[in-house]
């Protein structure tokens, strides 16, 4: 195996020299943001909407990012060129640094990841997955934060639930699933998706932008969990699965019917978006 | 300044040496538990303790402790005696490991380390500490997770309020501070302490053995944050501050008068537990 590239201390190395440091604000306490983004074709894909979501996350955590756009941008591209993976998984990261009191944010640092990933399928998914839905608010939830504590710890209670995916929900309004966004289509074929207490992802960007071009209805609103249960079809997106439509959330099951679906012809819109 | 040791990898390494992988889940999940106590006079101070409840928070996050108990205390014994710290604090965390999906627990690891730290004044607080009170609920507050997103988010809130510290609420109820317990002493000197949605503290615990041997009454039950406004004393308790009297909360001002205090009286027990 090839040795694979990081940039990490301001230089890029191998990933395997780069660790963070015991005293980081990131280890101790948690303190973090990060972004994700698919390469394919050796190209990064929307990669101007993740740094802006990125340096918008970065800045709500008071945490300032030491390179410009340009320049991660430039990181990106030699770690690409450098790891020579057609298709693979770049992850942004901002740890809080070194604080002498363990608490106080000092000399936040860039962390540029590639990884392995597949290229998800270019077949839409016919067999859906499942959600079983958790009552659960993130913290700072329009923050991407590394506070993935409450997905984790929940897997065994969701395996048990014969579940695949979390679907979180407060006051009956839903708002998203620990790594995607959700959203329904009323018997209407009107689209909706929540647009509160969620992050807002960049598939659920460019899927707005899609139903916008191509004249599919759609609405942003609080959605209650016994109004998605209505619902003619549901699915969920995100950078690294595009669009799977869902099967079935707690006990209500949902057909699919891909062929004269909705999510169908959005998932081919996104594709196109990729080339 | 002399190497400092930590341990980490399973070894005594120099903590310079000692990183957390970049593909860690506490890097990039934020997905860990920790414990922290004081070394004082080359001695760790209540280890058992701290010990039991860092192998209950690793459990409930389902994070196996590959070393024993007994382990632990040796390896702490070796940092303290390579480190030469008279007075100093020794941080035990587990971190989740390497996961190749990114998202699942494999290979926890144990890190301690050991920091500088000033042992805390043998005087009791006669300035006292101003507190914000909050709304917010921790994430699985019973155990000592590294989660101290919003402590740290909120500090600029805090300051601008003109607090020193945070005081969580919840649904009306307080809970606790986020690196201490609360306690308050009602008009006819009887001591009470929340016991629901919070972390309990080894003071904490120190204390209520206290108030037991010395006969001062108390009581363990929710407390709103009105009726903690009608308190005659207020004060927080952890294991780096011991107790300190609590002078304000949001708008509310308590007079301190320590010769007379319950507060006073605990604190001078708690200094003799040390011993």
């Amino acid at each position: 195996m090839n040795t694979l590239y990081c940039y990490a201390n301001n230089e890029i190395i191998p990933i395997e020299k780069a660790g963070v440091p015991v005293s980081d604000l990131l280890v101790q306490r948690g303190y973090g943001i990060f972004d994700f983004l698919r390469v394919a074709y050796y190209q990064p894909l929307f990669i101007e909407d993740h740094l802006d979501r990125f340096f918008n996350s970065a800045a709500e955590m008071r945490l300032p990012i030491n390179e410009t756009k340009e320049e991660i941008k430039k990181i990106v591209a030699t770690l690409i060129e450098k790891n020579k993976m057609e298709f693979a998984g770049i992850r942004l990261l901002i740890a809080g640094g070194d604080a002498p009191d363990g608490y106080t944010i000092t000399r936040p640092h860039l962390i540029v990841l590639e990884q392995a990933l597949a290229q998800p399928s270019a077949q839409f998914s016919e067999k859906g997955i499942r959600l079983a839905s958790y009552q659960y608010q993130r913290q700072l939830a329009e923050v991407k934060t590394t506070d993935y504590l409450m997905a984790i710890w929940l897997q065994p209670w969701m395996k048990k639930k014969g579940a695949d995916d979390i679907l979180y929900y407060q006051e009956a309004s839903i708002s998203e699933c620990p790594r995607s966004n959700i959203f329904m289509v009323t018997k209407e074929n009107k689209l909706i998706t929540p647009s509160n207490h969620m992050l807002k992802g960049i598939t659920r960007k460019n899927i707005l932008q899609v139903a916008a071009a191509h004249g599919i209805e759609f609405e942003l609103r609080d959605i209650t969990l016994s109004e998605i249960k209505t619902a003619k079809e549901v699915f969920i997106s995100s950078s690294t699965k595009r669009i799977l439509p869902v099967s079935q959330i707690d006990e209500q099951i949902y057909s699919l019917n891909s062929s004269k679906s909705i999510s169908y012809c959005i998932f081919t819109y996104l594709l196109a978006l990729e080339k």
